[in-house]
C-alpha cells in the first residue's frame, strides 16, 4: 500500500484558506437578516447540505443525505480490480453545520470543511482517470456534516448524530419548535420519511472510528499560546434541581437570629459551589436558575429553588465534588436552621476519547513542528459535541483548535487561518497514522 | 374634676379575660373554613363592626361607622348641665380588626378590645342614671376599630387609618382585589359612598392624641421576660429594586476566571446586607425578592434582580447603612466585573411617638409594679401600624405587649391574659396621666 504525501506547506495553507473562505460562504446561508442562524430541517439546512454535497463530489466522493438529514460523502476503498468494496469499514471525519441563533461561523462548520481538506490531501487516483479517487487506506473515509448538534429548533441537542448512533427516541417526534411545528411535521416538510429514521443508524462493525476537529469553546489554548490540543474526554453534565426550605416570616418583626432565611442559605450555597469547583482543575459548576419564594419585598424568603450544572473530565471526580458540595450544604443549612434537598434531573457519563485516537491526534499535532506541539495540551471538553453520541457506536477522537478569548456561540467567535492550517496538517497526519495502525 | 379609681386587680383580671374571650369570638368571624381571614369591605368586616358597635353601646358610647368603614365609639364629655359637648377634642384609642390570610387572633384586635376595657374602667356615671356614662376628662375617649391595616385585599395597607388621617388618594379607587373587584365597587357593595370618603378625615384640632396597644410582632419582650414596652418610633422601610449585570455565557465553555456571573455577585450582596445589618442594633434589612436571568440551567446568569427592604429606628441611621451597603456592593461588583444599580421604590420617614405619650405610657407601665416595670424597655416598631398614618394628624403613643417567640401573622400568634391585664392597667394609668396633663 502506498501512503500519500501530505504535500507542501503551501498546499496546506491553500487548504486552510479554502476552509476560511467556505466558512464565509456558509455564513451567508442564514435565516436571519443580521447574523447567522441555521436550524434543523430548515431551507438553510437544505442549502448547506447541497453545497457540502457539491464539494464532496468535486473530491470524488459518493454522497448521500441520510434519513436524519445528515450530509455524508464517502471516499471508497477499491479492490485490486478497481471495484468499490462497499462494505469496507469507514473512518468518519466531521462535525455539524447547524448553528445557534446569532451564531459564529466556525463552531462545527470548520470541522466539516477540514474533513474535506483531509480527503483532498490523502485521496489517491483510482486507476488512470483524473476524476476518480480512492482511499489509500484499508478503510473508506467518510466526511459527515451532522444536521442538528445545537438543538436550537426543537430544544433537544444532538439529534443528527443520535440517529447515526441508533439512539433515536420515538418520543422526540412530538417535540415542537417555537411555531408549534412538530419534529415529525418538520421531517415531512423537509422531504424526509420519519418511518425510515432507523436507516440513518450505523453498525459499529461498519466503522473504524470518528475524528472531529472543533474550536475549543474555551480560552485554554489561547492562554497557552498554542494552536492545537488533544481532547481527552467530553464531559457530560449532571444536573440537579435544589430546594432550600426555611420559614417565611414578616420582614419587619423578625430579628436576624430568629430568621431561617432560605435565600441567604441558598446564596451561601451558590458561593460554596463556586469556591469548591474553583479549587478543582477539572470541574466546573454553574448555578443558572435561582429564585426566592414567596418573592415579596417584605417577607423573609421561606424557600429558594436553584439549579446546579456540574461538569467534569471524569465521572468519579465529578461525583466526588458533588458529595463535597452536599456536605458543605449540610453545614450551611444546619447553621442556618434550614433544610435542603436535591433532585437529579440529568446524568450522562463522560465520553472518553479512545486512547489510540488520542495518541494519533497527539502525534499528528507533533508532526506540525509548531511551538509546544511536541508535548501538546490534553484538555477535556466542557461543551457537548457530536462525538459524545457517536461514542456509543465507535471510538472517537477530537482535536481542538485555538479559540481567541474562548468566545463561541457569538458573532465574535474566531479561529485563525494559520491554526486551521496546523489543524489540517495534524488531522491528516493522524489519519495516516491510523492507516498504519489498521494495515 | 373627679378622677376614676382604676379598680381592683380582680376587676382588671376580669377585663383581660373578657378581652381574651372576645378575641376568640372574633376569631370565629372568618371567610375561611380553616383559620382566620377577615379582609376589608367583606361580610366578615361588617359582622365584626356590628359586634364592636354593640360592645361600645353597652359601655354607653355613641357609635358610628365612618365613611371608610372604620367603627368608632365615643364616650362623650358633658357640660355641667349634662349636655354633650360635641366639639370636645377626643383621645383616640384603638387598632384594627382586619387580618392577613391564615392569621392569628390578636394582631390589632387586642388593641381595640383593650380600648373598650379602658373605657369600662375610666367612665363615670352621667348623672343618676345607671345607663348613661361620660368621660371623666376634659376630652372624649373614642375607641376606633380601623377597617384595613393589613392591606390583604387590595395590596395597599393602612387604608382605614389613611382615610381618618386625610391621606386618601383617589388613585386607590382603581385598585383591584384577586377577583378583579375595584376598591370603588367594593365600597358600593359594602354600602359606603366613595364620594363621601373625605368625611372620614379628622381635623387635628379635634384630637388629643392616639394611643395604640399592640402585640410586639417580635421577640424582644419575650427575651427580656417582661410584659410591656414603650414604643419609641415606628420604623418605615426604604425599599429598593436592585439589578446586577454581568454576562450570560455558556456554562460548559466559560472557565471561572472569565465569568461575570450576576448571580454570584448578587448572592454576595445578599450576604453582605445581612452582615452589615446584623452589626447594627437598630437596622434590619431583608432581601425578599431574588431571581437570576436568563434562568437556564446551562447558562451563567447575566443578570439578577432583587429587592431590599431596609428598616431603622432612625431615618439617618438607616440611610447611613444604605450608603455602607452601596459601598460594599461597589466593591463586590468591582471584583467580579459586574455592574449594579438600584431604584428606590418606597421611602417613608419613621414616625416618632410623641415624647409626652411615651412618658405617660412609661409611667403607666411603671404603675403595674411588675418586674422591670419601673424601667421598662423602650423599643421601636419594625412593623407598620395604624399609628404611622394617624401620626400625620395628631400625637401618637404605643404600648407593646409581649408576643411569645415573636410569632405573628400566623395561627400560633399568642399573648397571655396576664400580659393583657398588665397592658390594660398600664394603658388606663396612661390615660389618667394624660387627663392630669390636659387638666
Amino acid at each position: 500500500m502506498t501512503l500519500p504525501s501530505l504535500g507542501s506547506p503551501d498546499r496546506i495553507a491553500a487548504a486552510a484558506r479554502r476552509v476560511m473562505n467556505r466558512c464565509d460562504e456558509l455564513a451567508r446561508v442564514s435565516a436571519a437578516d443580521q447574523g447567522i442562524e441555521r436550524v434543523y430541517l430548515s431551507a438553510e439546512h437544505a442549502r448547506v447540505n447541497r453545497l457540502a454535497a457539491e464539494w464532496m463530489r468535486e473530491l470524488g466522493m459518493r454522497t448521500r443525505q441520510d434519513a436524519a438529514g445528515n450530509q455524508l460523502g464517502r471516499l471508497d476503498v477499491l479492490d485490486p480490480s478497481g471495484a468499490v468494496i462497499s462494505d469496507a469499514p469507514a473512518l468518519l471525519i466531521g462535525s455539524h453545520l447547524d448553528t445557534v441563533p446569532d451564531a459564529g461561523r466556525y463552531d462545527g462548520i470548520v470541522g466539516v470543511l477540514m474533513g474535506l481538506e483531509i480527503v483532498r490531501l490523502l485521496r489517491v487516483p483510482a486507476g488512470d482517470s483524473d476524476s476518480a479517487w480512492r482511499s489509500p487506506f484499508p478503510f473508506a473515509i467518510e466526511v459527515v456534516a451532522f444536521s442538528d448538534e445545537e438543538g436550537t429548533r426543537f430544544g433537544k441537542a444532538l439529534l443528527g448524530s443520535s440517529a447515526v448512533a441508533g439512539l433515536w427516541n420515538d418520543d422526540w417526534w412530538a417535540l415542537t419548535d417555537a411555531a408549534g411545528t412538530t419534529l415529525r411535521q418538520a421531517f415531512l416538510e423537509f422531504g424526509l420519511d420519519p418511518g425510515r429514521i432507523g436507516e440513518a443508524a450505523r453498525r459499529p462493525d461498519s466503522l473504524v472510528g470518528y475524528l472531529e476537529a472543533h474550536i475549543e469553546q474555551g480560552p485554554e489554548l489561547d492562554r497557552r499560546g498554542e494552536a492545537l490540543a488533544v481532547v481527552s474526554s467530553i464531559a457530560s453534565a449532571r444536573r440537579f434541581q435544589l430546594v432550600v426550605e426555611g420559614e417565611a416570616r414578616h420582614a419587619g418583626g423578625t430579628p436576624y437570629d430568629m430568621r431561617r432565611d432560605a435565600l441567604l442559605g441558598a446564596s451561601e450555597a451558590a458561593l460554596a459551589i463556586e469556591r469548591i469547583c474553583r479549587t478543582e482543575h477539572h470541574i466546573i459548576g454553574t448555578v443558572g436558575q435561582f429564585e426566592a419564594f414567596p418573592g415579596a419585598v417584605n417577607i423573609v424568603p421561606g424557600e429558594t429553588h436553584f439549579s446546579l450544572d456540574l461538569r467534569g473530565e471524569f465521572d468519579g471526580e465529578r461525583d466526588r465534588v458533588f458529595d463535597e458540595i452536599s456536605r458543605e450544604l449540610d453545614g450551611i443549612m444546619g447553621r442556618r436552621g434550614l433544610r435542603w434537598r436535591s433532585r437529579e434531573v440529568h446524568n450522562a457519563a463522560a465520553v472518553m476519547c479512545a486512547p489510540l485516537l488520542q495518541d494519533v491526534v497527539r502525534e499528528g499535532i507533533g508532526a506540525t513542528g509548531a511551538p509546544g506541539a511536541s508535548d501538546p495540551a490534553t484538555i477535556f471538553s466542557r461543551a457537548g459535541h457530536d462525538a459524545m453520541t457517536i461514542g456509543a457506536i465507535t471510538d472517537v477522537g477530537m482535536l481542538f483548535l485555538r479559540n481567541p478569548d474562548g468566545i463561541s456561540h457569538h458573532p465574535d467567535e474566531a479561529v485563525s487561518a494559520a491554526d486551521v492550517a496546523a489543524g489540517i496538517r495534524a488531522l491528516a497526519e493522524s489519519v495516516v497514522l491510523l492507516g498504519h495502525e489498521r494495515r
